[in-house]
């Protein structure tokens, strides 16, 4: 049973959402990641979403290029904090991805994050961010992942 | 048993919807006005994607704005051709109607019409073409709608 | 006699419009692939328009770039239904095509599918389903085309 | 037998093209203005397309707004001059009307002006111009008007 | 002590925000609204983020219009989560807030919503979904709210 | 003494502004290039456009990218036509330079041609078109030239 | 003798750059307004671009609508900061302006501040802080004006 | 103690930011190239602005792509005069940089230059620019660096 579900819209998304994974295991979160086709797999789409809470996740980061219709959509069937990444897309360079992510009605929420590999990144920070609200040793990693980024930053720019 | 549903993703969209049901209703084509909300009411869009056919609808014109998840969500269920309307939305007039309408992934199609009324007219109006093709006197209707749209471009414009 | 027209408006639009010639092809549904200018060859345009019925074609599928007249054109001349493919433009990566495409004024409609490949493939599915709606051999074959896309679709991403 | 033809895609453009009709009055150039809708009235169009030159014409200001598509039709079946005025569109302001004059691919030319009033005014303008190349009393009337317009900017703003 | 704190960069922001709040009242959530300008109080806005810990805070909505710099500074200095309401700006809709607060770097993560009061009412629920993680009867607050936004969708729309 | 002049910002946009010239060569119409930098050389630039006229110019192509100025300076300084050409930027794929050229206020027009090399052949295109009002010979080259072009469009698309 | 030059392209800027002068006001530091139009008045842009600093003028203040294009071609006949402020344009809310001011090439530079009313307030602070530069007591106003600014801010928003 | 400070948000700005230590250099204006990331590194960011002045600087020049915070808080913190560059961006190419950085609120202005390396060398420039007001020497060289680059303009474009 693992606390973030990371789900997407296909395979080619993955390049992206592994920036998700991989932050979530440097935290030691729990993680599992799924294909969820909004529009090819719209019935796996519909069961994720009215299970995710009784499967045990407690933040669903879900990401999609395009006409991006995932995460809104799991947003639709589940009451758990969904987290949206636009993925880059290939004509608009992820501009329709963000848009559709972001621009929910009132009343269905998803937390959205930057378009690519930042906000892949960023997602699962925020999901981490999220469950250290009732876990005090994630919040001290997550504090301590922080601190270690920023004692990272050199003073100067070397050429 | 009508030939067209009209759906739409909440009321606020029926001042736009309505004129898809206007010209529909020059043109003697059934229809079925039906609010859907991908976002609030995800059972009754999935229940409707899946029995749209059954239920003998042969068009599926659907409206929404914002991110506007409804038509290509209905065109992950049902194999019928879905028409979308891009209804313009608050802040950015429906560019974020659009781009979440049209940009749909390779393999789940949405016919995207211009956003607001002009759109659903033209929603209407694309369906009642669809349909011709197996109506011949709905054809004529149709080419005669035509002419006399044509008919009343005046030679001049008029102070 | 083939049930699609497939029209571009340029020799260089061929390798995105080969994308719905090639879903028409595995859907068995007939077509015609041509080059119609609008802009180079209006006359071709004007002819093309005025005949595409008794020519014998149910739909057509018009992709053009930029500035991109050829579906509407195309749209003025026939109540058949016509679907359009902004193909990717230059400079401003096809949002010029989509513009140019989808924002009929109401009386004229224009289909339109996603910018690039993925709006050619949608498009010529999208005929299909039109054509289905008056074929149900046809409607088979497309929602097994689904089912097939469905179950291609893993449970989780690949490294 | 007028100089300057001046079309427009419906009585709605009027109010905007008005402007170009205004300037070239004070101009004394001839003009004709007509209504000549690319999507309704596709045979006014080719017909005026066809014989604008043996008409007489030497400049044409097309207006149109959305998916304006007759600036660049009459340009594809004239070698006359076309200056194109985008008319700020309902949903978008225009800037689909812009893209779909302006970005003509080569060959076919539409020297295009601003969107709305200041476009049609300089379409008047530009026509003016363009006539005065052969017509030295016009420029003359040219250059004085532009005098009087640069003569009339104070020098200090007023409350 | 509130578990939420609504901070705006300034009084002018609050009629956006508000719905936040409302929101937050309706589900039983404590918050507090308080300004925080990034830009006219910088001391304040870095006092806040440093202690917003401390002072009990388990998530922050942050609202701001324009270069947007609120919730992303926030952001830097804690490591709780923040949400980022892009507020209506006067020029240019919104589209300044919304890519100022969402385009966030690797390491920084705030989790946006819908540009204006959509994404204010949609800042408080995923708040509450965030709180409702480890509080079971917020989560069943939450979920009869959104049952009864659900049940409150017409079947069809009303003249 | 040439009849039209084409001017450009740099010599970094030679590549593009060549077209103009290819195609004027082609209709015979001669030309000259040069380099006018409204920004490096506002001298140059004032001096050019004032005596645009006398120096027997008839028609002025200027091309120039990013905050384009160059085009609507000239058309402030000289009554010929002037025509522009939005070269392509390096950030913003020419959008800017487009909005620089096209959105002249009323009084001062720039007939604006299409992004990158597409518009430079077309405004070498347009001032010969704007040259044959007043000389038959060229509008026989011009039309000449057209039917070229029409006659060169293939039937249908090669793979 | 005034230290700041406000031009602008045209009577109707003055509403925006008032802004720049009522903050200059407040500072004491000294302006003059004039109206400058590059388009129809290029002769006097060039005459203040070229003598500016003579005039005794220490920065330039400088705002424009459209296809602006009067900072960028002040900045290249001086070599005295200049400040740009986009002015709010018809139909593209001053994006054009914006771009038009901003996206000048390597070598001329203008300091761009934000579309409208704020910009304008903003460039009278940017041209106050850099004449503080060589002026203690201005210096003093300006830390005093900010802090006064600082100390208006309320704590929480009010109903 | 050096006159500008040039910060950035990161390492990789530096290929950017480098063109402003450049022609800093070339115009012997003393500077200090920095890292402050307002994300990673806020409290160096609120030490940075809050002593800018002390430290001796005259102007800051401060760069930072996306969700570019650091030259609007850096101007929020200090009441030297603030030159912003947006460094291009990964997914928007700088549009997102640019509008996080020039769209400012009244009272806290940013001089906004260019997106990437023309804005870095025109943020040198006109620092310098800047400084040049009290430093007659410096005014004379950047005089003779514009002369210079005036002079290198060729006549006509080469091959």
């Amino acid at each position: 049973m693992a606390d973030v579900a990371i789900v997407m819209g296909s395979q080619s998304d993955w390049p992206t959402m592994k920036c998700a994974a991989d932050v979530l295991g440097e935290l030691q979160v729990s993680y599992e990641a799924r294909i969820v086709s909004a529009h090819r797999t719209p019935d796996r789409l519909h069961e994720f979403g009215k299970t995710a809470h009784e499967q045990g996740f407690k933040v669903v980061v879900a990401g999609a290029g395009g006409a991006a219709h995932l995460p809104g959509m799991i947003a639709a069937l589940t009451h758990l904090p969904v987290l949206g990444v636009p993925v880059k897309s290939k004509a608009l360079n992820g501009i329709d991805s963000l848009l559709s992510i972001v621009q929910m009605p009132a009343g269905v929420p998803t937390g959205t994050l930057a378009i690519g590999e930042a906000g892949a990144t960023n997602a699962g920070l925020l999901a981490a961010a999220i469950l250290a609200i009732g876990d005090d040793a994630l919040a001290q990693r997550l504090v301590a992942w922080r601190a270690a980024r920023t004692a990272a930053v050199n003073e100067t720019p070397q050429d």
